[in-house]
């Protein structure tokens, strides 16, 4: 708590400036700036035709212009206007504290969306006062002035950067509050634990075992499923907010990067934009039906005579046992030997518990699957030798053995789908079957979702700690060193929500935020 | 008048809506909705806390919620929120009519940048009953209802696209209705001219010249004078707005290319991305001490030989000639003769009194132009011969012949300057030549300069009528038809500001304009 209040009476000494727009040629840019002085700040850079900023009311609009000099006459009452050029025409947007943003004197500019009256306008900002913002630091303000929590502050960037219904639903009810009562709800859980614990300790001394032991029992164990819960949405969370991951593995020239081109399509483009913004990884990112998905190339199977490779092997093991799809990608035009081994190798590491598993027969272009029969059919047996069920899709020049023909409404058998990577033929089934495997993802659930790693780590500390508590209840430990433990466990839960909090976190969380936010 | 009528007619009936904000991802976007409806339209998508948009006061601020679906009860005093998902939290900036900037009810819908965002508030405010704004409709329609005319309006495109303090100081002139009050002045004077010729045609009958003649012929000597000088202007005006024309000329590989890219440096990414927003040629362009310049690499020269290349050549010599400074290379690797072949092509296409001339000694990073005095001398030779001065400037490695080391104080003389485009050396000296020859275009003159190719061709038709009366009056023609002839220099000068425009006249002014202006 030292640490956040100290940072509060350094933060709140100054006026930031930042343009909050994206920068770029277009009709309207905003200048945000906040902080004791913004008001008075503003009045040395904005002259108003009667009145000024400072006297004004909170939640009004004023039209003003903007010189190339900074006047120190702020009354601009008398109707004389200062000579010299004008930069822009502006409209004012006028919060007073504590009913803004950041809770501090803010005002919002919006000028031409032109570089050079933007940067000029920010030139003017600096002389009269101001300083330029750090990323994030409006947003770091409203948290320290207590507009909202940690958690919700974090939420702001999530917010900005969803793409997609669900990822911005699970941001959006986070940077509301809801995943914060939540908290704050198990927080008063464990404070009851205490209380009770503390109680049990007062009558230790009789020996007297607490009246109500099953009451603490039930509550720990409460509060035990309830973090656990939070910890295992993660994977679905993550999966909303940082798209589903999907491994595409096979043997090397399978296809899998022609693959890869082709699911993306013409949306390439618009994915890398993104890209820069949100990760530094190479992988591909694509929205279909609304859930976004994230696709892995990984390194080619079948190369482990070379020491060297191997590295590159394990690694690609490691990311398909993080996929929750893998793509298997079969070259029809291979000898079904090696097509088997690499068929065979895949099915070994997919957890079908948890993963799903769709078989690509690729270069139909070249040649047909109903050439490749045998080959089909021994993948077919290989799959149910792994007491999976396995449905061949019936597309295009495939007419398939008969026996495979019937369509299975098992959702969780292996699907093998014949396309040609090439020339796109059944990539639209593809991507049918991928959207359709996520259809959960799109729910309309009123489950808290964690999505963000720092509150997954945060959760499982705290779950180490409950655990601690239990087993040492149960071995009869002293009732004052469990409730350590809790209080450790209170500790985890409350870094979530920025009670407890050091500068060095603040820097990190902040420093990912986009300027002017 | 007509069609402008019938234009304000169609125009103002419905509700129009467009992000106003270059898209992507930031801290705030900025949604604007005009039109008659746009109140009502902005209560059905926001739920205020307290009171409603249709109600509030103009140039206020009210901060709302926006949920995924329409709810027609418009008054939300009840308390009562409608249920379902938040699309984001808003502010909302009231205006209205005829305050504003479309002259009719509009808000502008404040809310987080995020793509998702921006276009599901799109996707309500359709639903609402608006529909999306064509590129530029925000300003036609403030053109339309008389909040600007003509020429301000297209002036606002100018001065978002105003890269430079020059370019934007004449744009904001022009938004201000500087070029337009100019106008207006000349149109009276128009219209003083007419009632003074109404006045001899009067007296005609009785044969009695006009009292004051001379009155008559100094008002049209001072007009067709003050619209030569606008004409004139837009030399200027063009150079401010898109950059002074610069010719690299020279034979084939001779450098000029690698020059482009010294010059360019670091900047050309940034100068690339604002080629695609402002025109379609492959011209470079490049801010060098705030003066915009467009350089042009045109075809090498000495290469007459094969027929197919005159047009290539003749395309280049007609560069030159548009070009305000030409850069003409010279590589010292090449043989003495073949040099001042190029050096005496180029001497031919200059016209030494509105071109400035720049000859590169380029490639000192091979061979030192110490080891060309002969070349060099040749060169100066050259150009003494044509009556013009020429100076050698004295960098690097070149200590060249003492009779040409005393520098000259002439800035038109035409400077030798030894270079090397691939390493960069003189590169820093070339720059501050180019920046100083240009300095009268920082100049902080408040002369009316015309930038816009429309604008000059209604000058000159006016000018070419003024142009008729005059030589009538002369030749003793009934003034009945100069007259005539007058209003026909009105009717141009009208056009300019919109006094007189058709439906497609304001269709290719606006369509230019960038989506939410």
């Amino acid at each position: 708590m030292a640490a956040k209040t100290e940072i509060m009476y350094i933060k709140n000494e100054d006026t930031i400036c930042a343009p909050a727009t994206v920068p770029g040629t277009g009709a309207i840019s905003v200048i945000r700036v906040s902080g004791p002085e913004a008001l008075t700040v503003a009045d040395k850079v904005i002259r108003c035709r009667k009145g000024n900023i400072s006297t004004a009311q909170g939640y009004t609009l004023k039209f003003g212009l903007i010189y190339d000099n900074i006047n120190n006459c702020i009354s601009c009452d008398c109707n004389t206007l200062p000579k010299g050029k004008i930069i822009d025409e502006v409209l004012v947007s006028i919060f007073k504290a504590p009913h803004s943003y950041t809770g501090e004197n803010s005002v919002e500019i919006s000028c031409h969306a032109s570089s050079y009256i933007v940067s000029a306008i920010m030139d003017l900002l600096y002389q009269a006062g101001a300083r330029a913002a750090e990323p994030g630091e409006f947003t770091q303000r409203a948290f320290l002035n207590g507009k909202m929590d940690l958690a919700q502050a974090e939420a702001v960037a999530d917010v900005i950067a969803s793409q997609n219904a669900a990822a911005h639903q699970v941001a959006f009810k986070q940077m509301k509050g809801g995943f914060s009562s939540e908290l704050r709800d198990m927080r008063s859980e464990l404070l009851e634990l205490v209380s009770l614990m503390e109680l049990e300790l007062d009558f230790s001394e009789e020996e007297v075992e607490f009246a109500d032991r099953s009451r603490l029992d039930s509550l720990l164990e409460n509060l035990i499923a309830h973090v656990s819960r939070l910890i295992d949405s993660f994977r679905l969370g993550n999966a909303i907010k940082n798209g589903v991951p999907v491994a595409i593995a096979g043997a090397t020239n399978t296809g899998k990067s022609t693959l890869l081109n082709a699911l993306l399509g013409e949306e390439r483009a618009i994915v890398s934009d993104v890209h820069g913004t949100t990760r530094d990884t190479i992988e591909e990112t694509l929205n279909i039906d609304g859930v976004l998905f994230r696709f892995i190339d990984t390194a080619g199977l079948r190369e482990t005579s070379e020491i060297v490779e191997k590295i590159g092997i394990e690694r690609t093991f490691k990311k398909l046992s993080e996929a929750t799809i893998v793509l298997g990608m079969v070259d029809l035009t291979r000898d079904e030997q090696s097509t088997l081994e690499t068929v065979s190798e895949i099915l070994d590491k997919v957890d079908f518990k948890t993963q799903k598993l769709v078989i690509l027969l690729n270069k139909t272009d070249i040649i047909g699957v109903n050439k490749n029969v045998s080959t089909v059919n021994n993948i077919v047996s290989l799959i149910d030798s792994k007491g999976i069920n396995a449905e061949v899709i019936n597309i295009g020049d495939f007419a398939g053995p008969t026996s495979l023909e019937a369509p299975k409404s098992n959702e969780n058998a292996v699907k093998l789908l014949p396309i040609s990577a090439k020339t796109g033929s059944g990539i639209d089934i593809l991507r049918g079957i991928l959207a359709t495997s996520q259809r959960d993802l799109l729910g309309d659930s009123d489950t808290t979702l964690v999505t963000n790693q720092r509150h997954v780590q945060a959760l499982a500390d705290a779950r180490t700690s409950l655990l601690r508590v239990r087993e040492g209840l149960a071995s009869g430990l002293p009732t004052d060193l469990a409730a350590q433990d809790i209080r450790e466990a209170i500790y985890h839960l409350g870094s979530i929500i920025g009670e407890i909090s050091t500068d060095e976190v603040l820097g990190n969380i902040f420093r990912n935020f986009c300027i002017g936010k």
